[in-house]
């Protein structure tokens, strides 16, 4: 999920978020510049169609974010080239099960069960550890979310601006929750102003 | 749209106006470094007619500004070169709209609703902010953006000298307004010196 | 064997240990950037099914360990590249016997009966040194390894969370040891909170 | 138009002047390191030939400015070589008219009705300002350059040494005015010491 | 030959030893770092076994040195790599006779009677100097060094562990001495502890 | 013509004189890095040669210079090598008449009457200034240049070394003068020591 | 000639002199580190050799020396390489003579009726301007050789240790003088000690 903190009243949102589909079952969050992120986002989709093809079945979420991740290290030990400025969250869900892997630009990565990565970051990462539960539900899942968000941007004085993606296990398809969806929560957890 | 600052009597003011059609639906204007911005624009129209020979139909506005900060991306990330210097705003219509995108020497994009960058950004920026309305028409835009260069350049204590190029949704074909138009809604605006 | 001190409650340490099977016969332990490490696993796997392929028969441990360590050495001596920031210790059985070789990002290697790497070191060796005898069997080495990792962590007041990979000479296959059995371990020896 | 600011009695002035003929219809002056000017000036000619080989027709001023400009551009932006220490004045007569650029260093250029470069600039700028017309013809244009540049020279102190170069909107053709022409127009203005 | 000087007691003494055999008459010693002399000695096994294939017969000890000393002084020279931090004692036996060479980082090398390098060299060399005649017998010569690594260790108050290889002019074979040929030798001269 | 200034008694002179022949009809005097103005000898030669076999004519006195002053200028724009380190002045006879020409190590050049460069030039520039004519005749040059290298080595107190090498426009030949000539002139002049 | 100023006993005296023979008529001696030295001595012999198939003739004295100092010369203007730390006198005897040809890391040289490099060269040098005389023969010239040499041992209090080599005209090949011969030259001047 993402919250975008831009507040240009002229800027068209639609084109600013900060989630993106990678193949149908796998998406990736970022944080940072989002020029270097294009570069990585443009590499995973042809990595996951490349899979695709060899071996006619979807890339795992772990080998697309090694994938992105080597090419993040390579970029930290050659010469000629900076590293890429931007951390990234893959999630999606494959024939091993729903999976989210947190990646920085050392090239390192790790799986987790809720992440954040970004400002506020902190606030979030509180509740994830209060509330978060293995057996928590989607429907829960996507309230836990909205929570966080609210809270994060609530903190840092921002409006509530926020974007949702999500993979359920039962389709393994990404979907980007409808404004009106979203507005839904919102308001059944009594926040936003 | 923009506004030409030279005030040197001598100079050609036809070769010196800072706004390029890139394809019939499409155009940009440069802030910054000329000769860094003729390096892509001249990329811009090969990118333009590529799409055009590869799909057989006109680039999308957001694909071309893409293509462009891919390679302004390119610049920040690797050695042997520096980032280009200028910054540019694409507009335009396409099939899915009018669009204006903004970008930065990063590579970095946002969509906008309205947006100014250079010497007097600010000036202007404050104007849209105040008067643009997601529902005014062509000619009221156009008006507009005659008085958001007027005062622009009036604060700066510079003639005024204008150039606006258009993509009008119903023709989707870029024209840049001729100086007698310019110069009747500067009067009817009741501007200039 | 490897001790890991993650204590991120929302990590999914199923993709964190720092043990890796290389080969049926032989594994590594990594201690440091693990986005290096991966490049020299990788390396380490595609070398030993190269030794398979060309010579028919399993790597020997002290090969691939030289290999992974010529390649490090020629990070250290050529422009253009940094370092590796990973050392490894590699153990396995090959038809020499059982072999542990301990790496520096140097390319250096060296052969030891035991060894220990990484945050934790100075207690473990000591350990090592008081208790390990030549003729220790393989359960009796277990022990002392669960002996060794509880009382790191103690040390450093982290959770007992351990996973250790064995290679018995009777199979010449790396096994993971399973939670139970660690737990059992652990509960024989009277350790862990 | 150029004026040789050199004193020394042993130089053969011939080929110490700063225009150079690029094609039958353009030439070009120089300001600085001649050394680097002979190879833009020899890309120049390769470029004016190129075009006449292609496209059967005299290359516009304005291309080969910009082809020029791009070559400078070039050396700006990538490493391994420095800027071409040199600015140019391109002047010339195609199928769209009479045009004058200035370039820069950087790759920038601009058109103008009338140009100076180098020492005595401001001098010869000036006087541009003050008397230079649209409508002024062929000869007054050449009496003109000739009383810019014996003021110029007679401010800093310099003997009357001056070369000039034509090209007549109704020939289109480049010609360098002869000693004799140059010196009747200078008796003529009542200017030489 | 060499003196052992670690002294880990987990370490795996037979991997650390500092003496290569490079061919069946020629070996070499080092001091070091020992990843870079594993590049020079698989180049100087490459290298002898090159000269068997092309001229049918035992690389001379000279030439050897030489090849991996043009290797170190390339490495001295070229940017893009740092020197071998390395100094390598060659010896063997050729068609020439007996010889050893001493070699250094810069690639110099010279030949030698008797040489010693590294930690403890001043102590070898002055008793070298003292004791060492050209006469000396092949028996002698390894009680001499015997005794020189005695003195040197037990100065350093480090524990007697020694190497010895040896080429007998006879057989013109590089030989390792055994454990217990060289504890008779210690044990003769009254050395050890 | 050139005045050589090395005093030592046992250095052999012929190969040390800075004049060389570069073609029948052209030749060069150097000062400065004798190593790189040999490089640039070489090049003038084949250039000489080249132009002798493509165009079946002796190149042109001003076109070897503008070769060679083409590579000085590469070698101050490129990285990765340094400027040549030498002044070259080119003098010969060709079918556009007799040329001497300047030369610089940024690659600029000019044509001159008479020309000195290296220790002693303000000297030698003074006496052609003031004795120089257009209609002196060869035998009057020769003179002038005895004088001038007299008057040169004089006044840095060091001893009459001096080689004249001269092409008359009547054969068009280069020629070194012999001794015995020089000796002549020197002692008609009353120069020498 | 050289004389060679190791003193450490146990070092092989015959794999350290600094005269090399290059072919049969040219050798060359060599002052400053000896690994450069070596690439250089290499490639003059391959330069022998290539002359000597190409033309079926021997190379001459001064040809070879440039060659030499043209590869040195390249080592001081490109970047990627560092100069070569090495003078070399050249000296031998072809179809034109004999000639001796110092050189220098710049890739300078020149021609000497004798010449010294290294240590001692200032006595050696003073030597030879007060007793050379054009007219020495072979004989005088080596007993004035090992005058210099000796006197420049003393200077610097070291033993006479001194290796001569010689191109006699009448023969043209080169050869090392015998310990014998020199230690009678030693006798006969009365030197040594």
């Amino acid at each position: 999920m993402g919250a975008e903190e831009t507040v240009d009243p002229l800027e068209e949102a639609r084109f600013s978020w900060k989630i993106f589909k990678l193949d149908d079952h796998v998406g990736a969050g970022i944080v940072g510049l989002s020029s270097d992120a294009r570069v990585l986002i443009d590499q995973a989709r042809i990595q996951a169609q490349s899979n695709k093809l060899t071996y006619d079945e979807a890339i795992d979420v772990e080998v697309i974010t090694k994938r992105i991740c080597d090419i993040k290290q390579l970029y930290t030990q050659h010469a000629g080239v900076r590293p890429f400025g931007v951390s990234m969250i893959f999630g999606g869900v494959d024939k091993t099960g729903s999976h989210v892997f947190g990646t920085h630009p050392s090239g390192t990565y790790r799986g987790y069960k809720a992440r954040a990565e970004g400002a506020g970051r902190e606030t979030v990462m509180k509740i994830f550890e209060d509330e978060y539960r293995e057996e928590t539900g989607l429907e829960d899942a996507i309230k836990l979310a909205v929570k966080c968000l609210a809270k994060a941007l609530d903190t840092r004085q921002l409006p509530l601006r926020v974007k949702i993606g999500i993979v359920p296990s039962a389709t393994m398809k990404i979907e980007m929750l409808s404004d009106e969806r979203i507005t839904k929560y919102v308001e059944e957890l009594g926040l936003g102003k």
